[in-house]
C-alpha cells in the first residue's frame, strides 16, 4: 500500500514569485503545475517541471479558469464548450513544456474555483471529462474525496483519483468545513501529521465533532505558499515515512518517466 | 513540382470575429493556425482546426509574441528563455486541440513582428528554432523567401520552407516594399494570380523596378482577412490550377493526417 | 416629456472590430462606451468617444467584469473589494479618455453578466453603487426597468435609471423572457418601433402573454452589433420622433457638454 | 532646498505580492503607483494609495506598456495614437482610485521600458507628452536627469523633474552604467547614502572613472522590492536627513492632498 502527496506548484507568473517550489519538489510526489490560465508563464513553467523531472516527482495539468487577476478562485459560469477547448489548451500546453523538461503529464487536476465547481456540478464537471477524454483517455483525474465528481468520471471511463486535504477539518457527512468557519484549517504540524497517517493506514479522518469517517484518499495535498505550509507538508512526509508508509505517485506513467532519466 | 498556398486563420477571440476561414479553407493547403497569443480563444481555434480537418487543410502553429491587444504585429524584446518557452507552449496548446480535431500540427510558421523579427535578428531566430527543435525537430518552420533565417533554421537542422507574400511588391534585392511606400501591396486579382503563376513556374517576380528576381518560394501566404483578400487568394488558386500547377501542402504529415480522416 | 436611447458602443479591441459605432452615434441619444475590461483598448475608445463628442451623445460607462474572453457575458463571483474598485477604475480610464475627447461621463450602466447579476444579487450590487459614490455620487446607474437594483440604487442615494429593452419580450411579471426561449427577442423592426412608442407614450408594454404591463423606464436600450440591429434601432428613433416624443439623454452633463461643443 | 525620494509602489497583482509598499511610505516622498499595464490590480492599487494617502507622501502615475507578463520591462514598438491613448488611460484609472483614497495624481512617471525609451526615443516621447498635456498640463513628469526627454518635455510645455537612480553607478557622459556591467549597481547602504547627500548637496556623483560629473537631480529614485533595497533606501533617507538636507515632494499638488488631510 502506498498513498500519494501532491501539491500546486509552477504558480508564479513573470517578475512574481509563490510558494517554494523548490523545498515542496523536495517532499511531495506528485505536482500539479499551472498551465498559464490562473498563474504560470511558460518560462517559469518550464522551469519547475525541470524541477520536477529532476526529482523524479510526477507532473499534474493543474488547469484553471483564464482568470489570473482573481488567481483562478472566483467561480465563473463558462459555456461547456468553452471550458472543453480550454481544458484542451492547457494540457497540451503543458504536455510539450513537459516533454522539453524531459517528463510528462501523467495525471489532471483542475484548480481552485473550477475544482470546487466541478465537484458538484455536472454540466461542468462533463466539459472537463469530455476535455480529458478527448486529449487521453487514461489520464487519472484528481477529485474531492466523496464528491459526486468521482462517480461522474468513473462513469465516463476515466481514473479517478479521490483526495483528502491535509490541514482542512472534515465536516460528519465528509465535506470540508468551509473556510468561512473558525477551525476549517488546521495549523499544527504535528496534529495534521497525525490525521494524516490515520487516514493512510486506516481510511478514517476525525471530522469536527470528533466521530471518524472513512475519507478514501489515493493522495493527500499539501500546500507549500507560505514558510508554515512547507513545515506542515514536511511533518506530513515524515509522518508517512515514519509510518512505514510509502509515498509514491499514484499515476504509472510518472516512474516511467522516473525511469527514463 | 508543387506549390503550397498558405493563410492565417483561426484568428478570434471570444465575440470578435477576422477573416473568412470557412472560405479560405476552400482555398488554401496549409492553414496557419493562431495559438491564443495574438489571437485565438481555445473554442474558436478548435473550431477551425475542425474545418480544416475536414476539408484535409495541413495545420501550422502561428505562433506570436504575448500581445492581444496589439495583434502580435508590435515589435518585442523578449528575453531568450521566455521566447523559446513561450513558442514551446504556443505549438503544444495547438497540437492537443489539432488532436482533439482529428488532425495535427505539422509545421511551425511565426507570425506578425516575431515573423519579421526572426528573419533578420540572430537572438530571437535561434530561440525559436530551439522551441521547435525541442517540441518535434522534424516541424518545417516556415520562413521569409531569401531572408537570413532559411539558412539559421537549416544550419540547426530543421526543415525550413521559404514562402512568397503573393499581393506584396518586391525591391530588386528580393526584399518585401515596406508597407510604407506606395505601391507596396497589389490590389488587382489577375495582376496578383499572374505574378503567382510566373513565381510557381519559373521561380521568379518582377521586383518594383521591373526586373526579374528570384524568388525561391515552396509555399505561397495568401490573406484572407477582407472580402477582397479572399477574392484575391481565390484568384491565386484559379490561375494556378489553370496553369496547371500542383497544390499540396509541403508538409508531409498533411497528406497522412488528411489521408485518416 | 421626453426619452433616451442608449447604446452599447466602444466594442472593438485591438483588431478586431465589433459593431458599426458610426451608425450607431446618429440613431441614439446615450452611448454606453466600452471601459477595457469586456472590450475596448484605449485607442478605439478614444476615436468612439470623440465621435460621441462631435455627435452630442451623452457617454456613460459600461463597466464590466474582466472578462475579455467570454466578453463580460460570463457571470463570476468577484469580491466586493475587487469589485468596487474594479469599477472605480473603469469608471476613472473613461473620464479621462472622455475629457480628451471633449465630452465627459455623465453616467454608469453595468454591461452583460455584471447588469443581470446586480439586477438581484444585493451584494454585488452594492459594491457597484459604493463604486459611483465613491466616483461622484451624482452619476446616475442605468438600472433593469423593474429590478430591486433600482430600489437598492435610490436606497442609497445614487439616481437610479430605469431602462426597457426595445427588442426583447417581457414576461407577465415584468422580467425579460428568457433568452433560451423562442421569442424571447423580437426581431420586425415595426413591431419593436411601435411597442416603444407605447412604451414612451404610455408606460406599457404587451407581455408575452397579450396583457399589458407597467415598465416605467427612462431609457430604452438598442443594439447595434449586426446590421438588422441598426436597422431595428433606426426604426425605433423614427418611430418615436414621428409620434411627437422628444428624444434626449436622460443624463443632464450631456446637454451640457453638448452646449459646450 | 529640498529634494524628493521616490519609489515604485503598488506592484502586486491578485495573489502576486511584491515589494513592502508600506516599509517604503514610511521612507519616501513620492510613489509612483502601477496603473494595471505591468502591476497593479484596482483592489490593490486602491490599498497603495490609502497607505500613500495616510502617510502624505505624493502620488505618481507609474504609466506603462501593456505588459503584465513581462512586468512592463521589454521594449515595445507601440503606435503614436496607442501609447497616447494608454497613457491617459492609465493616468484617468489612477486619478479615480487616488480621489477615492484621499489624495490625488500629482505627476506621471513612466515605467521600465517605457521610461527608458522615452528618454532617447522622441517618437514614443512626444506621444507620452501629449497624453501628460491632454489629460493636465500642469502634472510634472520624471526623467532621467541629463536624458534628451527633459529638452522635450520642457520644450512641450511640461514641467519636467530630472532624477537619479541611488544604486546605480554613472558613466563619465552622465549615462547609467548598463546593468549588463560589473559594477553597474552600488550595494553598499553606506556608500549610496553618501553619494546622494553629495548629490542632493553638491549635485554631483562621482562615475565609474572616479570623476566627479553634474546630476541635476530634483528627485532620487530608491527601489523597494527587496530586503536589501528597504535598507538601503532608509539609509539614504537617514543620510539626508542627518545631513540637514530637506526631503520633500517635488509636485506641489502633494502638500496641498497632505494639508487636506
Amino acid at each position: 500500500m502506498s498513498i500519494d502527496l501532491n501539491s500546486d506548484l509552477g504558480e508564479h507568473f513573470g517578475a512574481w514569485r509563490l510558494g517554494d517550489d523548490d523545498a515542496m519538489l523536495g517532499i511531495v510526489t506528485s505536482a500539479n503545475v499551472a498551465c498559464g490560465f490562473h498563474a504560470g508563464d511558460p518560462r517559469s513553467i518550464l522551469d519547475t517541471l525541470r524541477g520536477a523531472a529532476a526529482r523524479g516527482v510526477a507532473v499534474g495539468a493543474h488547469v484553471a479558469y483564464p482568470d489570473l487577476v482573481g488567481f483562478g478562485r472566483r467561480p465563473m459560469d463558462v459555456a461547456d464548450a468553452e471550458l472543453e477547448a480550454d481544458v484542451i489548451y492547457q494540457i497540451g500546453a503543458l504536455q510539450a513544456l513537459a516533454r522539453v523538461a524531459g517528463t510528462e503529464v501523467t495525471y489532471v487536476k483542475p484548480h481552485g474555483a473550477l475544482y470546487n465547481t466541478i465537484a458538484r456540478d455536472e454540466r461542468q464537471a462533463a466539459a472537463v471529462i469530455r476535455a480529458i477524454r478527448a486529449v487521453d483517455s487514461t489520464l487519472p483525474l484528481v477529485c474531492l474525496a466523496g464528491s459526486r465528481l468521482v462517480n461522474w468520471a468513473e462513469a465516463a471511463g476515466l481514473h479517478a483519483v479521490p483526495e483528502a486535504f491535509a490541514d482542512r477539518a472534515y465536516e460528519p457527512n465528509g465535506a470540508l468545513v468551509s473556510r468561512r468557519e473558525s477551525g476549517s484549517v488546521i495549523h499544527d504540524p504535528a496534529e495534521v501529521a497525525e490525521r494524516m497517517v490515520r487516514l493512510a493506514r486506516e481510511g478514517v479522518v476525525a471530522a469536527k465533532d470528533g466521530t471518524d469517517i472513512a475519507v478514501p484518499a489515493a493522495s493527500i495535498c499539501v500546500h507549500g505558499d507560505s514558510p508554515g505550509a512547507v513545515e506542515i507538508a514536511a511533518a506530513v512526509r515524515t509522518a508517512l515515512l515514519d509510518a512505514g508508509e510509502e509515498l509514491s505517485a499514484f499515476a504509472s506513467g510518472a516512474s516511467g518517466s522516473r525511469g527514463a532519466q
